[in-house]
């Protein structure tokens, strides 16, 4: 079998005394976790991260311990952060379950996926959530925790999932093991991971709202996040219970995606009106009251505001037995998904062609969102399927994307290649930097026959705008002014 | 017929040599506006209201012009704005259309409502925008006005009223009088007016959007608006076209029902989850990007939220010829519209209780909102009716409504009297700034034996429930945790 007890037990010893933090899930925040939790603020911690020794994350497991940070990122601190444990050498990865019989501490960075049975960014007209890899994880843990552990779970889950899941879970694992069952503690505080220039400050260095399922879990996590945040600049807040905390994550996020899917429905009404709708959400947002307005782009990407409402709905429905779903905030998602579609039928309508055989399209931006290297759910992607399956010949660039793992495609350092090939549309599919008032970019787009230029992110100037619209048609998605 | 040609002339000699603005519409826009147009910053303008001569509305003429303001506010800019007036002498009312005649400013402030078919908080089956009275009064406009007249409309307007229904007819109108239709100006600019303690400033010192069907209507609507408001310090936003700004306005107030609709579903889930949703809304609001998060309560009331969504969907449909209305805001109305109803269920479900016979409850709060005595589409009122129908004696209470005019009823001065009947139900029903933490509320209610509290809009503290918690049953719309 798998074992890394020998692993284990040399890193533990080399790092006695230390409270130990095991981190279950080495993704996008468990990695970043445990660098921040190997790093902590007052206190020495001695870290396991824990994964499966699969192919998709064994490389991960590896790699931590080999010297290079799985995770490339523009935050400068992240190689700070990981440098520095590696100096103290209290940070290590492993496979084995073993890590969990010693952790003083265990935080939940899994995944907890939605399945939209018609495919992301299809009708979403049914989708299920699936709790078993979850509820596995979370036996792994009860097999094996230590009978007064604290577990804290920053996984997004369906509001009840502590109470109605989890707890059940370890209880039943300690009693099997002769364990008593109310001696461990349980407590919920998710994270608001921004991957980009802030990743570690997005956890360090922000918000965080935590519960527990009784006051000593409370307790316990309370005393556990103030050693790694900095809680006298950014307060914790504790909110009544953990169905409160599960809750205000994905009501955070149903927000942001509601907020997405009500500029949807405006852009059309603004292409139809004649109608700069970039130009009017800037005007209104100098309410107060209105500048959390978001304007529309080829869709919603990311690995929560295209799931989280379903998992609240979900909850709702079969945690709590409500026949009633979230209405308003799954029609935020249907409308989401259908974005990449719209944005596509929008060029399609102003290119007038049925089909794209023998043309040639770039694209700029692959990631799901401005200035990072994020393709987790990029609306891109179903945008660039449509236009292959149209036959048309894509070009891609994206200055943070080497790699398209989604399409296990290497991607150009740069555009200048892509332009010696008699392009004939351009999309403009990230608001990245490298692409605002870039003089570099204008001349090429301008050194072109006659190209259409699709933004659907609102990116061109007016004065761009103009000089493009002399040899070229330009279209902005959410725009009918032009 | 109805005639004040002399009224109007000697008024104007009296101002003589000064420009002048006739404002259409004297309700809670139009009368205020005709102060701040009578109080301008850096003009001297002859300010003439005109409405009609109706029931509803002649007593406002007459009250303008005998030295009572019609409008009752906290602001006390109103009654300074209105001595200055008078003492200038260059603020009058009138009923007769002959003012438009007079005119080089008509600002356009009359009411254009939508017809919920099955009343305003029914459900939301069909709705209908009636243009006819809004078309009579622009058709009095081109029947009156000088051929460069600067119209200014101010109110909420169906996105492409300017373009397609104003413009068209004032041209008629000229055209049939033999005058030139290319020299008047038409521009809009939406009011955000805000009646309460800040009603002036609301429209004096605060941002404005403004465009016109041309650019010299954009530079005359411009230069006006410059006449009246603080655009030093609240810069003005020009917008490319009169759709732009319409759309604007809607939007906003589009915006503002949503949240308020995905607060109120996600109310009903925290009831079942047991949380309190007040807490989580707190927590989450601590971030920028989440700070106009709402809150649920009894209902949406006013005038503006109510029907707006419905405005922009209704002109998507009907002057924009779209096959697709604005889903997500008309769901967020429809949502809105059955607040009370469900505030009413909630309780009648705590209560266990088919019939309230013989019951006896205090309402505490009538207007829609906090701190004023705005009672227009209060949710309050369809609440009373349920309790009404359900055979209940109903006390009412509002420190800011003396005269409840929608029901024509007399409201107490205090609530003391309600407390001697023995009350059975208490419900607060607007979170005014006198119900909070009042311990003279606290000790009425701790007086009565056995109550029944609904507090619709999260006014008690965690503290204040425990206390009453003792010998009452408190309930909170939107909180299950208590």
């Amino acid at each position: 079998m798998l074992d890394d007890k020998n692993g284990i037990d040399n890193f533990l010893k080399k790092n006695e005394g230390k409270p130990v933090v095991v981190i279950q899930g080495l993704g996008f925040v468990g990695a970043v976790m445990s660098l921040v939790c190997a790093n902590a603020l007052t206190e020495e911690y001695a870290v396991i991260g824990v994964d499966l020794a699969r192919k998709d994350t064994y490389w991960k497991i590896k790699s931590i311990n080999e010297g290079l940070f799985p995770i490339v990122a523009s935050d400068p601190k992240i190689e700070e952060f990981y440098q520095e444990a590696k100096k103290k050498d209290n940070l290590y990865a492993t496979f084995d379950n073993h890590a969990y019989s010693k952790a003083d501490t265990i935080i939940v960075d899994i995944n907890l996926d939605v399945a939209k049975k018609s495919g992301f960014y299809g009708e979403l007209n049914d989708y299920d959530v699936d709790l078993s890899a979850f509820r596995k994880a979370i036996e792994t843990i009860g097999d094996n925790c230590k009978k007064d552990v604290l577990i804290l779970v920053e996984t997004t889950v369906p509001p009840g999932t502590c109470q109605k899941v989890v707890k059940p879970i370890i209880e039943k694992c300690l009693e099997e093991r002769g364990l008593p069952i109310d001696e461990f503690r349980l407590g919920h505080s998710y994270e608001r991971v921004m991957p980009g220039p802030n990743y570690i400050d997005s956890i360090q260095n922000f918000y965080r709202v935590f519960s527990g399922i009784n006051e000593v879990s409370a307790e316990a996590t309370e005393r556990f996040l103030r050693t790694i945040i900095s809680t006298e600049k950014y307060p914790l807040t504790q909110l009544g219970n953990t169905n409160a905390t599960e809750m205000a994550k994905v009501l955070e996020n149903s927000y942001r995606a509601m907020n997405i899917a009500f500029a949807v429905e405006w852009s059309r009404f603004a292409e139809e009106a004649g109608v700069n709708l970039y130009e009017v959400v800037k005007a209104i947002r100098m309410r107060p009251t209105h500048a959390n307005l978001m304007l529309p782009g080829i869709g919603v990407g990311g690995y929560c505001l295209t799931k989280d409402p379903l998992l609240a709905s979900w909850s709702k429905q079969t945690l709590f037995g409500s026949s009633e779903p979230l209405g308003q905030s799954e029609r935020g998602v249907q409308i989401n998904d259908k974005m990449p579609l719209y944005a596509y039928q929008f060029m399609k309508r102003s290119l007038e062609l049925e089909d794209l055989m023998g043309k040639k399209a770039l694209m700029l931006g692959i990631s799901y969102r401005s200035n990072v290297g994020d393709t987790r759910y990029s609306p891109v992607e179903p945008f660039y399927n449509y236009l292959i399956k149209d036959n048309c010949q894509v070009f891609l660039h994206d200055p943070y994307v080497r790699f398209w793992e989604e399409k296990e495609m290497e991607i150009p350092l740069d555009y200048e290649e892509a332009f010696k090939h008699d392009l004939d549309i351009v999309i403009i599919s990230t608001g990245h930097v490298e692409y605002m008032q870039s003089e570099n970019l204008l001349s090429y787009l301008e050194s072109q026959k006659n190209l259409f230029i699709l933004d659907t992110v609102g990116l061109l100037s007016r004065a761009e705008i103009q000089r493009l619209s002399k040899r070229h048609t330009v279209k902005i998605v959410g725009r009918g002014d032009i």
